[in-house]
């Protein structure tokens, strides 16, 4: 045990605050790739125990452990809540992961990756291919660097089915904060087809933290008429050292209708056979503690453009 | 954002290294009561979020944020498998919480607490009130300080509805290593009634450390004749950084059959109204990841005497 | 080495953060005395190889290990400087140590403390002997409680032979910023006798932080009719990671003038027999090294009422 | 100032623990350059306020900030002791500043390094250039890769004027534990000229670990027939954390013997004009403090082949 003990206290690390409770500093084996976009910074790192690893301005973004826990958690249970997928747009997903398990669905016919940072996806493309896995050069994929909110407010009556929003988190100053609004999920409702299904990642899903959910979740449900059913779950991410919360938000059907034998016969046919977000483990992942709800009731709030998210730190 | 940075990296802290991945940096704003006993070092603090927080031997134990989902995941599931519990046994659970959620059911006559660290306890007693809540001053309570495995291995024949085994887990010369053996739950089963339920802690549930889950529930499962009811089942506990996770061996009840009403039922009447385990929610608890199952086939073996567990870290 | 490397990665510490290069975790054996007075922080804790060791406000502020080291270069230097020191002012100073090493001149007929922090001398008196050793109750000592400044403007012509300047550096918005400027420099030097040495601790004496000591330096050398000698000189404080810097000013004796010999007859005169600051030693300790003569001529200015020092960490 | 304390608290850090008294985490902007020859870990970074920098199996070697302060103290003191140095022997020295520093002199006609580990040579031959100047490629320079010892016990009698001795520490299992023993410096005496002079980077010159230096200094002093001068001396490697200890051991000259003005005709003689080790300064380099005599008192012991020096850490 001195072993790893001794790589502990004598080593490299990336620290990443988390709330003013704990710090988490991340033992590094090696510096794989560094560079700064005109977004970010990033470094891929060789981890023990987590294997080659994406930060993002030093934060743990996505390791080979369960890339595809968090990865499948953010797909699966929104592509198979629509019959019948055929058109699906990405909003972010820099790893390539995210696209890949949506075009895995072989309905699907065409998906369009719109992601702002260009030079992070083209490092992507050369040093993170057990994320991506060509999806890049799948004939069926449309990749375009703008802004993803650009994007949907020009895509109006474009009928997609399915939306998957893999966006960083709504940080004051960010580029994402105005991708997580009232008037933008309105944007988005009017992209999608009349059965879409919209899904986002939607921070922690714990006690610490649940501010980001709670007011996003709030903020679905004040569009009940655009959409009747919003479906909180979550994903158990140990790269991120805590369970991480998802929204679906939905037109016409409701993920949580369907049954584990359904979830098979439909993840089946299309040739899915999921590690995490199996047909007997996703209705549970539906099944969202108390203190969620606590949370929605005590934080929840509608986010609009005048008044976004504030981060709590 | 720039305050509570700053509160990171100047000030008081308490460092936790959880396999060679990550070492966490718990912020401390105050030492309330620190000393060492015979078999521990212990530290009471108070922490941002976290707020009052019992530390044994430098890893987090217990914090008021949410002491609650441990103790009642590590409580009532077990005992509101039995349709009337009686007579509890409770091996270790020092901060006399898992005592006074066992206390709780109305059903419940005796209560043994049995906890090798009287100095430990002691202090519990003045220091945690928040924990205890007067559980052992209730006259239906024994206290003993002795081994556990001696206290079971004399009380064959005895009858206890449910034991519910709250102990640090089986660390190379720690004091609890013969307490996840095959050879010790035959103990147990002994000294459980007909219908009896045992739960043990069983570690972390997730990707990085299943290693003792998947031994101590294969140990389990390999009492088919004591119990034939082995069901892990997990709690999100955000002081953990982590899901985690407990097993319920049975003779006769199986946790599973359960619906939310029979639970709601059975809760109600004993006067119980949980926060985090409540009759929605705790159905979902006994679902494990496929990880949990892959790491049962890859790491599962039987634990013995002979051949106790051997940390892995 | 398992052994010491574990206590490193697994236990409890007390960061400091030196300007952006590099933050030291210092380990905590035990934490023996905290609270918070109106003006700071303060720990008292066993560190392993330090010993005792206070911190202020997170910072690392003298342990057992080399208090001896800090002190007698704070004290002895300005003490032997002057022939006859009678009348001697100790500005802050909080642990007591200064004023214990000013006393043990046997030609000091009176000592007077001003220190704003009275709780901190107070729990110093109790938690600290081995700093103060009894010097609180000397009858040559009068402790007064208020803001230095104000004690040396309200002394003019009072006619002290030394003042031992030994307060917190000229942070903003800290209680000392306007006692490191040139107006309070003529204060102190009209409350001096007509050959009366000042002292004062001057902050870090290496290439990643000389500012304070090169602001101060330009500051009582601007002071030319009033202090015509300057000196600065630096102690090997391991407790604080680094060389610690001192200025002396006086008004008619130049410290650098003393030989070996003349500083034993002087010391063992006053029957004292210094650790770190010996006869053999102290001369050395005013050969500056070269980075702080570029660093006063690169840095320096005059610190002024209007213009205080800004920490440019 | 929450601008640096933000990446204190978030970033990338290589961590040194340095006794059981303090880790320090040191602040990295970039990784620029990592790897693993036969013998050790090395990464060069960037640095906030120390620039570019060397680690060694995690441990700091060297800085732009001031590995002038390092090299100049390691190589000018010996080589100015001797009247007139032709031939050079430097051991170990991987960075290139060693060599460099002693060809400035320029009355060197051959200059010999001996470094085991070629692999890291030409990695600092590539990404060094600001430590190496070129001095690989001096006409003069012969660059060796064996084992230190083994040359000098190949090399008896060869007269060389000054042997440099900047290796790593005597650590068990490492490579240079018998570079420090009797048996040793006895090669060294006899590869010497009658009037040669000897000089080791000998350790921490601290109170925290002062057992190095101690017991080196007392191995030497027992060659009292081979080297009659011995002498400690010190630079303060900010850097380093602390102050830096080295030895002379000179059969004929006694570094302490020469005056600032006699230094100053030296090194101008020979074309040199230090920033650190100035005529000016370099004789209160060997002022050593007290707490290094009372270590060498209390610790020092002769190191043997049989028994070596032993890291008491």
């Amino acid at each position: 045990m001195s072993q790893s003990l001794f790589s502990q206290s004598t080593g490299m690390f990336i620290a990443e605050t988390h709330t003013d409770a704990v710090t988490w500093f991340f033992s590094v084996d090696k510096f794989l790739v560094e560079g700064k976009t005109q977004f970010q910074q990033y470094q891929i790192v060789d981890m023990p125990t987590f294997g080659k690893t994406l930060f993002l301005d030093y934060k743990i973004q996505s390791s080979l452990l369960d890339e595809h826990v968090y990865h499948e958690s953010m797909v699966h249970p929104a592509m198979v809540t629509h019959p019948n997928p055929k058109k699906v747009l990405v909003c972010g997903g820099g790893e390539g992961s995210t696209l890949w398990h949506a075009l895995q669905h072989n309905t699907v016919e065409s998906a369009t990756m719109v992601d702002l940072d260009e030079e992070l996806i083209d490092m992507v493309k050369i040093h993170m291919p057990e994320w991506h896995r060509g999806a890049f050069e799948d004939p069926r994929t449309t990749l375009v660097h703008q802004d993803a909110r650009k994007w949907v407010e020009d895509h109006a009556g474009h009928g997609y089915d399915v939306i998957l929003s893999d966006l960083p988190g709504p940080i004051e100053g960010g580029p994402a904060l105005y991708l997580y609004t009232k008037e933008y999920f309105e944007h988005i409702a009017n992209a999608l087809s009349d059965d879409g299904v919209f899904v986002l990642q939607s921070g922690a899903c714990n006690e610490t933290y649940p501010y980001c959910f709670a007011a996003v979740h709030e903020t679905l449900e004040s569009l009940k008429e655009e959409f009747p059913y919003v479906r909180g779950y979550y994903g158990l991410v140990t790269t991120f050292q805590m369970p991480w919360g998802f929204i679906i938000a939905s037109k016409k059907h409701d993920p949580m209708d369907l049954t584990p034998e359904q979830l098979q016969e439909r993840l089946g046919g299309r040739g899915i056979k999921p590690r995490y977000t199996t047909p007997r483990f996703m209705p549970s992942m539906f099944v969202l503690p108390e203190y969620m709800y606590d949370a929605i009731k005590a934080h929840g709030r509608i986010l609009t453009d005048a008044e976004p998210f504030l981060w709590e730190a």
